[in-house]
């Protein structure tokens, strides 16, 4: 996709201008091995060799690759293009010197994964070919650059999106009605792997857990796979399920309540579960916009659902969504130092999120939902179709 | 491939007494979004808090890993692992003090970019929690353990990596047969493409130019994808493919002359040029085996070429083949500063290497095959079946 590519660039440059930064480097090598996060937001492809994508406040998008890759990248008309054969580190330092930039911005952060590309070993070398060129406290992270390019979402990206998400409620929607008694959780998880798979999609995260499919009370944590254990009457069922199309997400999480022989109605402490967690979510809806904090967030679902006499959730309530499902640097997250700072950055126009609080229904099984929402203007508006109401089955 | 795990860390607490290495520590987070190479050598999956996977000198597998990713690794049956909720720190450090190793290794490489896994950010991270405990000339590069434990292909590996050889050498025995004139390096590729999805195989590596496809005397580089560039009479055509099955990659290249319509055999220069290239390969078969440096196995296949009137080619002989289709640590590479010490390393027992120099012939295109070898004690034998003589197209 080079309108993405192409997109993504030209904000890349602006956001260099805005942000007053005089370089940003993005230095890579041997890519299909190990790949820094940010190579696909400035590059369709890997590079072997120690290669240099190079982005100035003058407007100038630069790359110096191996020779045996510079045609790759000329044909994509982004950038002007140098090549090497034996050592990259004559060219480096020359386009430095020309350039003359005060600070240099690199892919590494100790807050954000997605900012944080650039190997240890990577450094070391990039740090000797700044050597006499540019002081080590002028060597400073990129995450402020990579957290605004990749969750500023472009018109092309946010298009991918939505398809993804319609492909995903699709599926749920189907296999609504596969869910039944007597079912085990890998056998619901392998109905929704064959309609991905007829369909031609990925999955948005590793496949021996998405989709996670609990049943019941005493059902696995988050991130666990599913399992042989049998959906019953009297169970609360989720799944946490999410595609992939044109390389871009989407993560959603529906909640159903199988029926007993005598009920036509969920018994009141699962509504109660059920309608608390919705209104959550609409409650953060409500309050999110550009300038709140992430943290902020979190704590509107935490201190809702604690105050209702619910135990907390043992995790972030959103995350951004994107190329990853786990995208960009600010979240909607709790202050939990396994977070470092992205619960304290700024949402952002045009960033997308998940909201997903859960609580346990006891004796029942978990109530949960994920919905998915885009910043605007004033505030943000839903990308899924929210559950409103309990599903129920027969 | 649960057997290959328990196969690769036993290998992995075989390798620290070895070498007398006191710990070892793989320190990840989000590695769906970015993987440090070693993970998929001691873990079959993702995690997504930081996690620490630590083997000791008195054969300790330990792992520490966030709440909801405990269950993920316990049903390995080969770490001992605890849980944290909402910092690593605390129990990291405790199990650093109770083990009290003297030096900690850990996954950074200004030379091998397989062992160079762990990000800067990451490395900042890990170097607070060290610090107190660990002097920090004592936190030292891994690239020696993980070199070794790529490098030795277990009794598993080496059968999945020659179950990829034959799949990868019979559709290249199929593309033969479609080689014609008039056919572009684009529907060559499609046809070898085809195949790859009907056999249910994946590409060793990006599909952009894997396969490769190159025709005639002014072919584009290697490592540049298939054009639409048509295949003539009086053309060498070149292939460069692998597939990956089971995680396990082949990695071949393979050439052909187009008969002008006065021949029944290709012109002797061009003939000429093949037999040095297969010859080339021959000679440092002959000569690989444990003990010897990668870049005097380089220097045979080069010399011999240089020596005979030919230019050198622009890129190492050949490099190891695994999980990653350039895989290992030591290279058969030239003393070329991108290598880094590469070059300078010892082959090793149970190592899989490629061989494959070029020539160009000017006025015809390209010489090139690459073979597969596997060393054992006293030298080393082809996992491929050694292309011999030129293959003629009518």
């Amino acid at each position: 996709m080079i309108k993405i590519l192409k997109e993504k660039t030209d904000q890349a440059a602006a956001i260099l201008r805005e942000k007053n930064i005089d370089m940003w480097i993005t230095f890579v090598r041997e890519s299909s091995n190990i790949k820094d996060p940010s190579l696909d937001l400035i590059f369709n492809g890997n590079v072997t060799w120690e290669s240099a994508f190079i982005f100035s406040n003058d407007g100038e998008k630069f790359a110096l690759a191996g020779s045996m890759e510079v045609e790759n990248i000329e044909q994509l008309e982004i950038y002007n293009v140098e090549g090497y054969l034996k050592s990259i580190k004559e060219n480096f330092r020359n386009y430095i010197q020309k350039k003359s930039p005060k600070t240099v911005a690199l892919n590494f952060s100790k807050n954000s994964n997605l900012a944080d590309g650039l190997t240890h070993g990577m450094f070391l070398i990039i740090k000797d070919y700044l050597s006499g060129l540019i002081k080590d406290e002028n060597i400073v992270s990129a995450e402020d650059i990579i957290s605004s390019l990749r969750g500023r979402k472009s018109e092309t990206e946010l298009q991918l999106i939505k398809d993804s998400v319609y492909e995903t409620e699709n599926i749920l929607a189907e296999v609504s009605a596969f869910i039944k008694p007597g079912k085990s959780e890998i056998e619901i998880a392998e109905f929704i792997k064959k309609k991905v798979h007829s369909n031609n999609l990925e999955f948005a995260w590793d496949e021996d857990h998405c989709p996670a499919v609990f049943t019941g009370p005493n059902a696995s944590s988050a991130h666990s796979g599913p399992t042989n254990k049998v959906i019953e009457k009297g169970h609360l069922v989720n799944i946490d399920f999410g595609i992939k199309k044109n390389n871009y997400c989407a993560d959603l999480q529906r909640t159903w309540y199988v029926l007993k022989d005598n009920e036509d109605k969920a018994p009141d402490e699962v509504l109660k579960g059920f309608e608390i967690i919705r209104d959550a979510i609409q409650l953060v809806a409500d309050n999110l916009k550009p300038g709140v904090q992430g943290c902020a967030m979190d704590d509107i679902a935490r201190n809702f659902i604690t105050s209702k006499g619910y135990e907390e959730y043992p995790h972030g309530l959103g995350h951004q969504v994107g190329r990853k499902v786990h995208d960009g640097g600010c979240g909607l997250l709790p202050r939990w130092e396994r977070y470092g700072n992205t619960p304290y950055l700024f949402v952002e126009k045009d960033q997308v999120y998940t909201i997903e609080p859960r609580l346990k229904v006891n004796g029942y099984g978990t109530s949960t939902l994920e919905e998915m929402v885009i910043v605007n203007e004033h505030g943000c508006e839903f990308l899924s179709t929210p559950q409103k109401e309990l599903w129920l089955i027969k």
